[in-house]
């Protein structure tokens, strides 16, 4: 195992890796900007180095400041966390370069399944479902109409360097499809300095269902079963679930099947997520796979029982995953995770940063708070809204709904907008109650709240 | 279910059957001494009424006050927690009386069960184990000296209406044994207001391992594994773990098998414990049976995923176990149990109230804290110093031990004295580390703490 490792990020997920690190007897480096050097992750740290300032593009996404950090220190290995630069190929390869560790997969795949267009090919090739699509990119008007006439409208376009919702445009009416099609390609251009875009079929009312998986050196190849990332606002997760309640045992293994062929086919190492779609009528299509660590990962290690995090640091030290002799697994009990960020939902979930003047997470049975805020804490304006993980769990999901309502009553921030309202309000929602919610709940059940 | 439920209790426990109370929709009632008007969970309640001053003897042990507030408050049940009035069988049956619900066993079982004498006949007529002792009480010297010669020194006289070491004492030279009697049957007399005492053979370096049963009206009479809480000062428990490192699954089910053969003698309903010594050579000895939830029934719940005050709400109100069907329990995980109490181990474990200036408990993957406290509060000296309960759990033993050290080490409590830094010195004790720790762990391997 390594004996230092550098933590190239910030907030829970620096503070979520540290941890990580410290029950496996790994120093930690954190690296900071000048803005968040009074924050608990930067003293939870054996060692901490500033960056630069407080704007990531000066700091946290500053490669050399990173590895000259990592070597000043002389740390063996360098987590990114998630965002940053966890899915870039070119920091990876200069960890290497720089005989460092990167901890997740290897730069080529990073880049393969980065290039959404590349990935679903590599997908398509290896038998996993795909969306219909196009072959690669479209690269005019004429093209984009000749496939949405032969797979039917609505369709999808989707940038293939994209992320995160930008560049991507639903077309439900042949005569908007110009006029989108330019759209997607001039904010794509903007958002990732490549405007290439791919169509595919639009799956409507889709459920978002990922597999989590694990692979080491030694030939383990598994998955820690599914997680349900339907509740998204504008495309990004608000609340994940696992297991989905939309699966069968049947499902949920055709999804291991279909995860591990994936991984196999790239030779994926490390912690990753292979994103679903999955229809109404239960058919599952690939989407994108995540080569890092996600935000939502506490679910599937409630789950479990798997730290993924530890197996990370293991599988990146060349070490065997210490669960693989627990595969296959099958979910134990239920759990769900509230995104509970800066934000005012009353306001259309504008940014509320500021100081917290009094944080008092909930405890009790079946509640973990995965947050690096304390009473005191600044939420800053210069990074994503973040605020804390909320993650209960219980014997199934009627348990977990009631616990959820509990925590979220319980949990205390003051001195900022946050969005616990909206959380608690969906918890009210009978779609959502009922496990029914798909990709289109917010804007079609909780629309008075956008 | 029940509408609304009295608390009967205070501190952790009181807010931790609250928390199950208002997961499963039901209202709860708070009763308190004048010193605990300010705590969270008199807050937390939904209603709360005062029953007297700060002594228990004048309010929380005031079985009419405690009555009568339900009465007032149109509560359907009372939880009476753990301590106080919890083993009390007249307090049972006074709620039956006024048409309330105990949430525990009936009266009959809990006077079966709290006569230690009758307990140990109960249970050798019904094919448990018992440690070889005189048949009843021993009411001369005499006496005392022909069982002792029978069995064999050493001995251990305990007393009948016995708890929490008071009353119990080792002879191990026949010389002692007459001023050992004498001693005891006055320590009775004085903590109990009964000097009965009885003898056993003394286990030399037993481990405790007690087995959580929960039984309801509907012929469900099952065992969530067991618990090791060897590791006690004066009988006072400091840490528990489940499952026991020292246990076979054959000998794991054989304690369970011994357990509903208990459960069934005495046709015992809701939540209980019986408690066995387990021999080096791994012979169990029934020791008693607590009828009540215990301190450290958390460990349980992670490893089985059962919340048992839910289910004791649910087996008090008539409904079946909602865990039934998953029974028989394999351990999921490895979880323990450290009681952070106002004590400075430092001298002696000398009580230490006082206003906690700062508590700021460990949080992450496999922890949960249960605690009235909030920064601001009071340990107040009028009743047992228990602070918090901190509960590690996760893959397997290795983890929870690193786990431990990592919670421990990042709990901030801050006004007062605890024992937090006795817990992160047993998690360094290669003994307790090899999962070696017997009830003589304390004074063998941590005397300089004592």
């Amino acid at each position: 195992m390594f004996k230092k490792i550098l933590v190239a990020n910030r907030g829970e997920v620096a503070l979520r890796v540290m941890r990580a690190a410290r029950e496996l007897g790994v120093k930690t480096v954190a690296v900071y900007s000048t803005e968040d050097a009074d924050t608990y992750p930067v003293r939870y740290a054996d060692e901490a180095v500033c960056i630069g300032p407080a704007q990531a593009a000066k700091s946290y996404l500053v490669m050399s400041n990173i590895i000259a950090a990592a070597n000043t220190t002389g740390a063996e290995a360098i987590h990114p966390g998630y965002g940053f630069l966890a899915e870039n190929a070119e920091f990876a390869r200069a960890c290497a370069d720089n005989d460092l560790v990167f901890i997740g997969p290897s730069a080529e795949c990073i880049e393969r399944m980065g290039d959404k267009s590349s990935a679903r090919e590599t997908m398509k090739a290896c038998g996993v479902p795909t969306v219909p699509g196009s072959d690669g990119c479209i690269d005019t008007v004429e093209e984009a109409r000749r496939f949405a006439d032969s797979v039917g409208y609505p369709v999808l376009i989707k940038a293939t360097a994209g992320g995160g919702g930008k560049g991507m445009r639903e077309v439900h009416d042949p005569a908007d499809l110009e006029a989108q099609y330019r759209a997607a390609r001039t904010e794509a251009g903007a958002a990732f300095g490549n405007d290439g875009v791919y169509l595919e079929k639009l799956v409507l009312r889709p459920r978002h269902v990922e597999v989590q998986v694990l692979a080491d050196d030694f030939g383990n190849n598994i998955s820690l079963c599914e997680r349900d990332c339907s509740v998204q606002r504008r495309h990004q997760k608000l609340i994940e679930e696992a297991p989905s309640p939309a699966l069968s045992d049947d499902l949920r293994h055709a999804m291991s099947v279909a995860a591990a062929k994936a991984v196999r086919a790239v030779d994926y190492r490390n912690a990753g997520t292979i994103e679903f779609l999955l229809s109404s009528d239960n058919q599952f299509y690939f989407m994108e796979m995540n080569t890092r660590v996600q935000v939502e990962h506490p679910v599937s290690e409630q789950i479990t029982g798997v730290d993924i995090i530890k197996e990370q640091l293991r599988i990146a030290a060349g070490e065997p995953m210490s669960c693989a002799s627990r595969a296959p697994f099958s979910p134990f009990g239920h759990a769900m995770e509230f995104r509970i960020n800066a934000e005012d939902p009353d306001c259309g979930f504008r940014p509320s940063p500021g100081a917290i003047t009094r944080f008092e997470p909930p405890s009790g049975p079946g509640v973990r708070v995965e947050s690096y805020i304390k009473s005191g804490s600044k939420i800053s304006p210069y990074y994503d809204s973040l605020v804390a993980k909320l993650i209960v769990f219980g014997q199934d999901r009627e348990e977990v709904l009631a616990r959820g309502r509990r925590a979220l009553d319980e949990f205390v921030i003051e001195g900022i907008k946050t969005t616990i309202p909206f959380h608690r309000a969906v918890l009210e929602n009978e779609v959502f109650c009922a496990g029914e919610a798909a990709t289109d709940f917010i804007e079609t059940q909780m629309g008075d709240l956008l």
